[in-house]
C-alpha cells in the first residue's frame, strides 16, 4: 500500500522549484510500472485527513505486506500515524520528495521515521521507485 | 460520554506487551457494567479522526454530565481537543492504558491534562473503571 | 474565502471573558456587511477537521483571490495547513479573536503566520473586518 | 505498604482549594476500609524525611507485596526514592491528590513514575482507593 | 497618542522590499484622516530613544485615552516600555508594518504584546488605520 | 522562628573569602540583640537534614508569626521545603550570606523564593538583621 | 548615590497590589532620614533613560563612596549599566521593591547582580533603608 | 566517486543486528554491477581519516561528476567534510546503512545533509544501488 | 572515611546485571584489606539519609585525612553534600559501581564531582580499592 | 564615522587588565593618524545613550561613506542599533577592544555583527587601525 | 593496547598546574611496570590524528584483549572513535589525567564513555595503573 | 607560523560570492610582503587534516614566536586544536575570511577563540595582514 499525505495531490502544480514538475499521476504511473517489474500488487492513496491515513494504515495492517508512505505535512506532527504504523507491524519505507534536512528546522524531525525501516528523501519522485524496490527486498526476505 | 482516540480499536490486537490482551469490546463491557453499578448512562465512542473527537466533545457539552477520554495518539499533539474540553466546561477524567511517563519523551506531555481534573495511567483497562467512579463522585458533588 | 478552525462555532457560548459574547452568526453578518461595502464576494466556512480545512484551502487555491483564516486550535500544530496555504499562493490574512501573545506559551507560536502576509489578533470579531479590508487592499494592488 | 511524603500530614489543614478538606485520618480510614473490602493487610506511613522513606521502601522490599506511594514534595527531586523503588522490585502505584500536570512546570516531572506501574492523580483522596484496587489486581495476577 | 520607535522616521527610505514606499509623513496623514473620520484627537510621535518613549507613555497615562505603539527596534528588548504601558492602564494597540513572525527568530518575541489588547502586523501602514479603529471601539466601550 | 540549613553551623570556619569570619554564634547573638530591640521572641535553629527543616516549618506554622530562613544547600533543590513554607501561610524572609546571583549557575535558582515575601542576599550576617526588621514590619501590619 | 530606574517615579500611583502605596517622595524622605541617622550624605536620582543612568554611575565613580540602585525595567536588559557599575569599582547594593523571583520568568535574571555585593528584594521601600545600612557597613569597613 | 567513512571497512564483521552481514567487498561488487548497468565509471574509497575524505572530495571536485558518500562516524561532527562537499559543487547522494533517525539522538543530525541533494538511509547496502541510480538521473539531467 | 549513599546496603541483592553480586560486606572487607596494605585507618559508613551524610562529612572534616564517597542516589541532586565536601577541604575521591555515563541522562551529572579530585566509575567494587590507593597517594603528598 | 558605545570614555581608567592603559584620547589620536595616512576624513563620537547612537548612525547614513563602531555594552542587547545599521546601507566594521569570545557567555552574541562586514576583536586599540584600513579598502572598491 | 590522544606527548611540558609534571615517558614506564606485575603484554601509542586512533583500535580489535584509552582532545567530539570502540567489542577503560567534570562545560561530555566499561579521571598518571588493573580483572573474568 | 585549515587551498576557486576571488597564492604573497615590511620570518602551511594541524602547532610551540591560524572547517569542532594552542602558550591571532557571525548558526561558535588573543573576521584576505601586524605588536611587547 502506498499512502500519500496532504497536498501530494498538488505535486507538480505548486512550488516547482521545490517539488519538481511531475504530478501525482506521474507518481502513480511510475509506481505501477515499478510494481509490475517487481511483481507487486499495489494500492495507491492520497488523503489530506490525518484520520483517513490512520484508517488506511489500519486496513493495510491486515491486507498488505508493506507500506510506502509519504507523510508530507503530517511528518513532524502526527503521533497518531506513528502509532498506527507501529501497530501495523509491517515493513515501512518513508519517502519525501525533497531533502527535509535542508528545509526549515521544524520539518527536520519525523515521527514516522521511528517506525520506518528505511527513509528516502530528496530523490524526487524516483524516491517512490527506490521505496518499492526496498519493500520488495524486505518482503522477499 | 467515553471517548477513545486513534488505534484504541486495535487494543488487544497489537503490541500486547505494552497494552495487554483486553480488546475494545472488553473495555466497553467493563464500562457498561461499572456504569450499571453506579447508575450512570454512558455513550461509548472510538475515532481515529481528531475532528470527529472535537465534534463528539462539542456534543457532550450540551448532552452529557462528564467526559472520560483516552486521547491516545492525540494526547501530546492536539490543542484543538484541549480547547474543546475547556469549552465544554464539564468534569473530565483522562485515561491511558499504559504509564506514559515510562515511555518515549515525546509521549510524556499531555495537552488534555490541562483540562482534566483527574488522570489515571498505567492501570490497564481498569483505568476506565476508576475514571467512571471518579466521574460519578464529581457529578454527584 | 473565510475559514474558521475548531470551536469557532462555539464563539460567544464559551468562556466569554476570553472570547466576548459575539457568536459565529455575528461574525458572518459582520463579514457579509464589510464584504458588501468593499464589493467582495465571500464564502464563509467553519470546520473542526484539519483535513477539511486543507481541502477548503485547496479549493480556494483555484476559486478565490485571497484567504482570511482563523486557524484556532490548529494554529500552533498544523504544518499541513501551513503547507496548503503556501501551495495556494494567495494573499492570506490570519485572524485571532484574542491576543495569543498574552495566553499560554504553547499558543504563542503560529505555523500559519509563516504563510500570512498580515496578522490581526486581540481585536475581537472586529479583526475579521480588518482582515477583509486588508485583503481588499492586497487584491486591488 | 502505603507511604506518604512530606506535608501529607497537613492534608485538609492547608490550601483546601488545592487539596480538599479531607485530612490524613480520613485517608487512613478510607484505606483501611478499602483494604478490608479487598482482603489486604496494610501499613500506613507518613514522613517528611527522604531518608526515612528510603528506609520504609527497603523494609517493604522484604515484608510487603506492593507499594502505594504519594511522594509529594519528593516527586520531582528524589532519585534516591526512585532507586529504592526499583530495587524493591514490587508493584508500585503512585498517587497524587492534585493533578500535577496542571500545576507549576517544576512539579510536572516525576522520578517516581519511572518505577510505578500505574499513576493516579487529581482524584483527591479517592486516588488512594483506586491505587489499592489496582494493587489488589496486580498482586492477584 | 501614537508612538513610533526607532527608525520609523526612515520608513519608505530604507529597505522598501520589507517596509514599502510610504514614509512617516504618509503615516501621519493617514492617521490624521482616520482620526478625523472617527472623531479622535491624536498626538503623533517618533523617537529613537527608549527613555523618551517611556516619558511619552508616562505622559499619555494622564493625558490620553489610549495608545497606538509601533515599538520597532525596542519590541523584543525593552521591559522598561512594557512596564510603562502596564503602569499606564490604558488600552494599547501594537502595530508592526511587517509580519514579525516571518522575520528573524530574535524579532518574533514582543514584550509590548504583554500589555497590548490587540496586535496588527504585516498590514503595512494600513495597520495604523486598523489600530485607530480598534482604539475607537475600545474607548467607546 | 529562624531556620538555618546545612553547613551554616560551619560559618566562619570554612571558605572565609566567601562567607566571612563571623560564626553561627555571632549570628545567634546578632539575632538575639535585634529581636530584643524589636520586642520579638525568637527561636534559632540549624539543621543539616531536609526533613528536620520541614518538621521545624510545620511547627512554626502553629507556633510562630513568621519565618526567617537561610536554606543554604537546599535552596535550589528542595520542593519539600517550599511546599511546607506555602502550607505554613506565614510571612517568610529568605536570607543568603552571599549573593547567590554571582556564584555558580546551579545556585542561582531558589525554590524557597516562591514562598518568600522578601529576599536579602550578599549582606553577610547583617542580612539576618534586615530579615528580622522586615518580619517585624510585616507582622506589625 | 541612590539611582532609580524607569517608572519608579510612578511608585504608589500604579499597580498598588504589586508595589504598595508609598510614592517616590516617601522613598526619598525615608532615605534622607536613614542617611541622617547613619551620617551619610546622599544624592537621590530617578531616570527613565538608560544612558542617563550610565552617566550618573560614571559620575558616582569619582564623586561617591557607594551606590544604591533600583534598576527597575533595566534590571534584565542592560549590560551597559552592568559595565558601568563594574567600571565604578564601588560597593553596590541592588534594591527591588517586589520579589522579582515571584514574578514573570523574564524578570528573574538581573545583570546588575553581577556587580552588586548585596541584593534586597520584596521588602517594599524598606529595602532602601536596608541598602543604605549595608552601604554604611561596607564603606565603614 | 564513492566515499566511505570510518569503520565501513568492518561492515559485516561487527554488530550484524545493526549493520547486516554484507561486507565492504559486497558493497563494492554491488556498486560495480550497478555502475556497469548504468554505464557509469566509479572509484570506490574507504578511509578512517577525516582529512583523507576531505582530500578525496577535493579530487572528486575536478575529476568526478558526482559523489556518493557514507560519512559514517563523521556524519554529525564534520563541518570540514560539509564545506568540501559545498565547494565541490557536484551532485551528492548521502547513504547510511541504518536508519539514523531510529538510533541515539546524537546520530540524528547530519552536517553532510546540508550539501546532499538526496539521502537514503536504512536500506542496508541496497542504499548504495539507489544512490548510484539517483546520481545517474541527476548527472543525465 | 568511606561514605556510602542510599541503597548501597542492598548491593548484591538487587539488579545484579547492573551492580554485580558483591554485597556491602564484600566492599567493607575489600576496603579493610586494602587499607591494611596501605597502612591507612578507615571508618566505613552507609546511610540512606542526606542529612546524615552531611553530618558524617562534617565530622570527617576535623577527624579524617580524606574521603571516599559513593553518593549513589544523591549524586545528581544534593548540593548540600557538595557544599559540605567543599567545606571539608580534604582530598575526595568519588566512586560509582556502574559507569553513570552509560545510564539514564538524569544520572550523568554529578554535583559531587565539583568537589572530587578523582572519580572512578564502572569498575565495580574494585573502584573502592582504586579510590583508597589514590587517597593514599594524595595524603602522602 | 567612528562611533563608540557606553563606557568607552572610561577606557584606560578602568579594569586595565581587561582593557589596557590606552585611553579614549589615545584612540582618537590613533584614528586621526591612520585616517590622515589613508586620506580619510573622520568624525569621532562616544555616547552612553542608545538613542544617540541610533541618531548618529542615521546621520552617517546620508553624510558618511562607512562606519566603524565599537558598540560596547549595547553589543548584545540593541536591536535598534542593528536596525539602524541595516537601514544605513553602508560598509560597517565592528571593533571590540577585548576578545568577547573569551568573556562571559552573555557577551558573546553580537546583534551588530549581523550588519557588519568585518569584525576585529581582542586587538586592543590597534583594532581601530585595522577597522579604518578595512573601511578604506571597502570604500575604495 | 594503550592509546593516547592528542597532546598527551606534551604531558608534563604544558600547564603543570592542570596536568602535573610527569611526562609521557613516565606514563609509559608506569604502564610497563604495572603490566609486568600483572603479567600483561602491552603496546603503548600516542597520536594526534583521529584517523590513526581509529586505525589503532581496529587493529586492537583482532590483536588485543582490551583497550586503555585516554582520548584527550577527541573525548567530546569523536563519534568515529566511539564507533570503532563499539565495533571492537573489547573491554575498554577510559582514563583522563584531570577530572573533566571540574573543567569547562564542553569537556564534560564523553562519547568514549558510551563504549567504556570503566572510567577513571582526575587520578593523574596513577589513573593508567588503575585502568590496567581493571583490565586485568576484566580479561581474567 | 601561519596555519590554514581545510579547503583554504580552494580559496578563490569556490563560492566567490562568499570568499572572494583571491586564491591561496595571493594570501601567501600578501603574508610574505607584510612579513618583510614588519621584519618577521614566516612559515606558511595549509592542511585538510586536523592531526597535521595539531602537529604543526606542536612544532610552532618550540620553534615560533606566534601563530596566525585560520581554522576553517575545524573552527567549531576541534577541541584538539584548541588544546594544542593552549599548550603552545604563544600569542595566537585567529583569522576568518568571512564574518562567521553572519553565516549559519553552527559556524558561529569558535573553540579556537578560547585560545586566541585577537580575532579578525570578514576582512577577506586583508585579515591576514591585520593578524600579522597584531602579532608583530604582541611579540614586540
Amino acid at each position: 500500500m502506498i499512502i500519500n499525505g496532504p497536498n501530494i495531490n498538488l505535486l507538480g502544480l505548486r512550488e516547482p522549484h521545490l517539488y519538481g514538475t511531475d504530478n501525482i499521476e506521474d507518481v502513480k504511473r511510475l509506481c505501477d510500472s515499478v510494481a509490475e517489474e517487481l511483481g507487486l500488487q499495489i494500492e495507491f492513496h492520497q488523503s489530506n485527513h490525518e484520520g483517513e491515513i490512520v484508517d488506511l494504515i489500519q486496513r493495510a495492517r491486515t491486507e498488505a505486506d508493506g507500506i510506502v508512505i509519504n507523510p508530507a505535512g503530517y511528518t513532524s506532527t502526527s503521533i497518531a500515524i506513528l502509532d498506527t504504523l507501529l501497530a501495523a507491524e509491517l515493513p515501512v519505507v518513508e519517502v519525501h520528495v525533497t531533502n527535509i534536512h535542508r528545509r526549515e528546522q521544524f520539518r527536520q524531525h519525523s515521527y514516522v521515521s521511528h517506525a520506518a525501516s528505511a527513509v528516502v528523501m530528496g530523490a524526487g519522485i524516483q524516491g517512490y521507485e527506490f521505496a518499492l524496490r526496498r519493500l520488495a527486498t524486505l518482503t522477499a526476505a
